[in-house]
């Protein structure tokens, strides 16, 4: 611990620092002020290195524009640079969880950036004369541009790797459903005894269901790229050189490599958070189908014996000390436990979103932790259903059609061939005696037990 | 259709109504702004008869303290008489999805009240000087006092209705239990079998978890019971004769039958929701139970031949018109269907609370309609539960036995006879070879068929 | 009351009905089951109709692949355009909430339709022998794919009127943003003053925010094009002539106007409810932007003298009966009360959603419900801002330019010309004395009036 | 990084693992099957106590049934009393979000305690045959009973905490209440100009309704006070020595230092999540109280110059780069979004409590999770709220008393002098002509200043 001190100042006063202490005064305040949930700002490199884009951008055009001295700016991109590489995150250290809009994020970055730009100069930390946190780091900048910039950023940065794990989660269950295709088994509506269908088709339909909303989130991460930046506190461009924000835009999009636009009405935009809405729905809609697949798999998988035991899951622990033998299906449970996880935080985002007001949302901290914390949390069940789930299930070939012999729905297959009459009155006889259709259909005439099966199979 | 016409007159100006029209001005205005849902006050017969009490007790009141002549005052008990009575709801006709934190009901009872009056005293409906809506039924109220002690009321005198809705629905499950004490099953945890009990037990949880909630809503109401009539505006009792609101509270107590009680802070008491939070989130709980028990017969009554069909649902429709013979448990899936209601009802009531602003909350009338909708629909479901679908339940014993005698969780139960170590031997044999528990042991030499049976029977 | 009664029969057993009764015992014991909100089909005519377009269009292709003769198939499509015509919704009567998947629903559908066909031919209602609610109406047809294709067919029927309301209310913002364009205003973020705008500015911000969405809006029904019809019971298509699918598509285009689309994988499409969810949450958006646009509304026009008092909105009904004068702002607020409503109802599609099971989702009716819902009470919203509020919004330009003039904020108006640190001088002095920035900077011989007075106007 | 390694065994087949690992395989098993959240379970120190607490008192009573020896119960006595006092939680590792029910946790817990006591005896870890997880610390314990009486202890265990930070908010505003007993300000209704009262009036109401939660706080932790322990798997008490039940609780009392009892129906209780859906609805509330509070105090310090301005909240930070001076309501700001998250916290919860199926509610661990965390950032929240923010708030009393003399509402006071014909009359010429309502008064030959002014004393 150094006990070698620097004294900052601010419009409310002085405070202390370490003297090498790479945060500053407004960024200490913040620690201070918001004990909240623990979760600092590097537990998201994603929006670290999002921030990092921005301010390197928005240096550039300073010095384009002549807003800005050009070894300032080498200075802040080089930084910039070092943090986008990974180096220096947990420097960010502000909660998650904070007052203002955003504010204490933005000067959490613009401190760093400056003090990591003074140490490269040869200066020390806090000697923001010769570079300074909101004259030149944050210059032509305001936290009501910079910080939803950076939140669009990090969500839309963090879309390929959410795509990449939709894809294998759909991969594996394509997978089996061609190791399936030749199960014949009972399908099931309102839980009870349906028409036949394969293995196959359900586990084909499980990967289609995922597989839709790999384009969606691409689709969406279009709609998040246009962004506010250049809007400034209000988006009226105040305090802004001619120009600047288009060019800060085109200068964000190389630097980051997404192809970010600028926002058509700057003042809607300044305010609105429907974005995270909708984004947020759609992992909401992408938790919902997860949550069904998984309540299906447990389903199919219960018993083995007093269940419908249709298909086996890889079993990955013991499942119970008092009762030997137990398998359950944990894998498929903690990702229902994910969907309720990330639906509340839909609700969270929800709110968040309509409290914004007047010019302004400044709810969006905890907008930007619920959409990043429900990416990352749904991006690793879905890699954890695949691989410790879905690539080893096996079916229960003989439990499966042993199931569709024993049905009285297969009475449905053959009103074609006998009438819909004569059909129920098997299926009814059936019931009755505790007998298979085939077997009754032979009994009452209907055919032999040949002929009966071909008719079932004609319809399958 | 009458063809005469009287004119009203307001701040904002005149309107012509039909002659006999028991509303007036303030009601038409209303009625004309809030074309939202289509289901006017009358839809709640509770709500409407609440708000003859308030005014019945106000007239009482402000007769006693002088502020009103007992002409006018019995003339409006008389009126709040008939319709406490189930009389003329047809003319409290704003829609319940209003704004104005609930001035246009209020002035629809005061309308109402007022005509009925004026036809009851020999005069024409409109001739306010006689007996005006305002200065006399609104007499030392205002909507932020007599609005939310309505709301109260409405829902406190639905609790014992609903109450007995729970009672019934438990007594169906208890009277199932009872006949199902000795029908031994698997007991199943995350959908694999378990260790064993009987299905007796698992239906007197259903009526265990049901009772519980009785005694809830019995102490609820007794927190609705603090009502904030009095406190007329803010709550600082402005405009009301000396001792007003105690006196108030009093008669309406004897007015409605329940024991009212003044808030002890009225301030906050006019601006606070949180009373609705809570009960709507009562609800919500009760509807959480219902959900899961639902699904749990769905779940039990899976099949028939391809589930786990433990017990029979009393069919109550055909299920299919393409599958002969297929029946549904569509009393149970509407009752989820309504727990789904009662459980978004209640975001919308809480986002209503949250919005309160300074000294009210505007957004009680979308509260109100929400609770007392959720009452409703819930206590139909429960009613509906026990009626078409559990008082009919039967039990497959021999499908629920030969599972159980089929377990290989049974051999949980040697454990304490034999150890650990033999038993595990059991349960994996048994699965490898297809067997029972049972008929392992004994292959194995741990005993007799009656001795396995015997050290098993110990444990259940 | 008719006394003359005719008998039905199910699978369940007989019942009386009255003899010229629409609908029969499917649709009787429907109403019997399930007497849960009241709210019939036939108070939702686009879903009514929407069933008739599936109805007709099946009717078609059944006598095309010869699978029902062409005088039955006709008097099906003449009552089923009867029905889209508007007539006979009365005899929709089950209730919304429903158990069994829609079932009810659809039999209700089949029973009106044949009854209708039956009298139309000229015999009695009842005698299905020559017209069948199953075997004819429902041809080819299972709930499973009639009612989830219904859903999305009442839906997308009622997105263009929703967008003409959206276009509307954005249509009157935009007029009020030109009408505003010169009335120059503080902007407000987190509440507190931020740097200049016009009151245009504002209003068109909300004219933007309303506007994305009506596209969104359009690209969403399209994705409810996409149909499971022919799938029947579980998206296999049994019991359906060879083909049919495909031609019931095309068929079902033609007779409803709208482009429907056969699903890619109809396993997949039977059960997931996924695209109710999307639409459900834009619903949602939608809904989080009007209410922060009503919040607005009234924070603005708080007051009139303790407050923003920025914008005045027509006085729609008097405020209140014990404050003379008061105007509220009740349309906003009944805005708001319609967006937690929807909020709330997303939640129940949310949750029905995610209950779905296996081949199919038992809960699709309580979603209907609460799509159509909150479509409709979003569109008498928007249409009830537009016209009683928004287009008779007034600037109170005085109050406006007071507020701007006395800022403190305009120091940042100063810094680029007489830098940071004397601008900010300037505002601490200026807050000291009570003084405001102008006269603050002319005392402290920044300048003339004149010259502070331009300084400011370069940047507004 | 340590290069021995023992190996341990269970059911699926061995595992290596770090010879002196305090964890054993199906703690490792765990951690890899469930890397979703990085929350350890050492992150709840309440709930490993918890845990400690449920492990200590099950070794009493079994040895005191005869189930354990002295030793085994003496060395898991002391273990457990370390963890108790806090040493030890790093080694409870797996994270919090997981599936099977808790069993991991449990797992977590018993091999843990287990090696910590083989090496209080001297052995070695992973050396279970002197103390085994499973047969000795685990002894007549199940997962499904030891989970959810530590949830519940872990719950009950924070609630002192949280009525303290309960009470020392309410105390803040309490004391600021004192402090503007006099301040006569105008109160608002629906954003409008109401009534009079005091600003201490205004903080009594915040005070009073933080206060009426604490009471519910210490209600529901005697709710959570029913536990399960003793039921085992499914609540039939299967494998546990006869009266371990009863002892078990009474053992657990002692041990936790609180009444805990053992619940009436174990069936019921081993699957009913309904006291957590009671204890986060309640969460919920106090959420939603929270957050009108805070918006509250953001609505009455808005300004400085364009707002309402009656109370200044303490700085705390810097509000703005861009804006000179500007400070903002950051800690309020922060207390909404914590409620927010509260809110969607308590979704999570209800979902997860509906989904519970037949003898158990799998998942538990999403419902601990969030009740826990809601729990934590609202007790952060909550001082942070009082030490930041309320006790350094100041009235602007200038502004309050000027804004009531210049409201137009101090006609509703004259009411009872003068009538309402004339107050209406003195309401609308003081607003056409920009006047005060006293001013007017006098003007129109109402009184003299002194006896306008001495009428709305009287009602004030």
């Amino acid at each position: 611990m150094t006990t070698d001190l620097r004294t900052e100042e601010d419009s409310l006063g002085t405070m202390d620092l370490p003297k090498d202490c790479l945060w500053g005064i407004h960024t200490q305040r913040a620690i201070d002020n918001f004990p909240i949930s623990g979760i600092p700002l590097s537990h998201f490199p994603e929006f670290v290195r999002a921030l990092a884009w921005v301010k390197k951008a928005a240096a550039g055009v300073n010095r384009a524009l002549g807003a800005l001295d050009a070894g300032k700016a080498e200075t802040i991109a080089a930084v910039c640079d070092e943090i986008i590489g990974g180096a220096h995150h947990d420097h960010f250290r502000v909660d998650m969880i904070q007052g203002g809009a955003g504010t204490s994020t933005n000067m959490n970055a613009n401190e760093v950036i400056a003090n990591l730009g003074l140490i490269r100069m040869g200066h020390c930390p806090g000697d923001y004369a010769r570079l300074h946190p909101n004259d030149d780091v944050n210059r032509s900048q305001s936290t009501n541009d910079v910080y939803p910039t950076a939140m669009r950023l990090a969500i839309v940065s963090q879309c390929a790797p959410f795509q990449a794990a939709q894809r294998r989660l759909s991969a594996a269950f394509s997978e089996r459903a061609g190791a399936f295709a030749q199960v014949h088994k009972i399908g099931r509506t309102q839980l009870q005894d349906a028409v036949p269908m394969t293995l196959g088709q359900e586990f084909a339909g499980f990967a289609a269901t995922i597989d839709e909303d790999v384009e969606i989130i691409g689709r969406l991460s279009q709609l998040l790229l246009e962004v506010n930046l250049g809007g400034t506190a209000i988006g009226t461009r105040v305090n802004t050189p001619e120009g600047y924000p288009e060019r800060a835009i085109a200068e964000l999009a190389q630097v980051s490599g997404f192809e970010v636009k600028l926002a058509a009405n700057l003042i809607e935009a300044s305010s609105d958070a429907g974005a995270y809405v909708t984004f947020s729905g759609v992992l909401k809609r992408i938790s919902v189908k997860l949550s069904k697949i998984c309540n299906d798999l447990r389903l199919l998988s219960s018993g083995p014996r007093s269940g419908f035991n249709e298909i086996r899951l890889p079993p990955v622990q013991a499942g119970s000390s008092i009762m030997p033998g137990k398998i359950n299906p944990v894998i498929p449970e903690v990702v229902n436990q994910v969907a309720f996880q990330v639906i509340g935080n839909d609700l969270t985002v929800t709110m968040a979103a309509e409290a914004g007001q007047l010019q302004l949302n400044a709810m969006e901290p905890i907008i930007i932790l619920n959409v990043l914390q429900s990416m990352r949390i749904l991006m690793q069940a879905m890699d954890t259903l695949a691989e410790r789930c879905v690539k080893g299930i096996e079916a229960n070939v003989a439990q499966c059609e042993g199931m569709l012999e024993n049905s009285l729905v297969l009475a449905t297959m053959l009103v074609p061939h006998i009438g819909y009459a004569k059909a129920a009155k098997v299926a009814k006889t059936a019931l009755a005696k505790g007998q298979s259709v085939t077997e009754t259909a032979v009994e009452l005439g209907f055919g032999t037990r040949e002929e009966i099966a071909a008719m079932i199979a004609a319809q399958m």
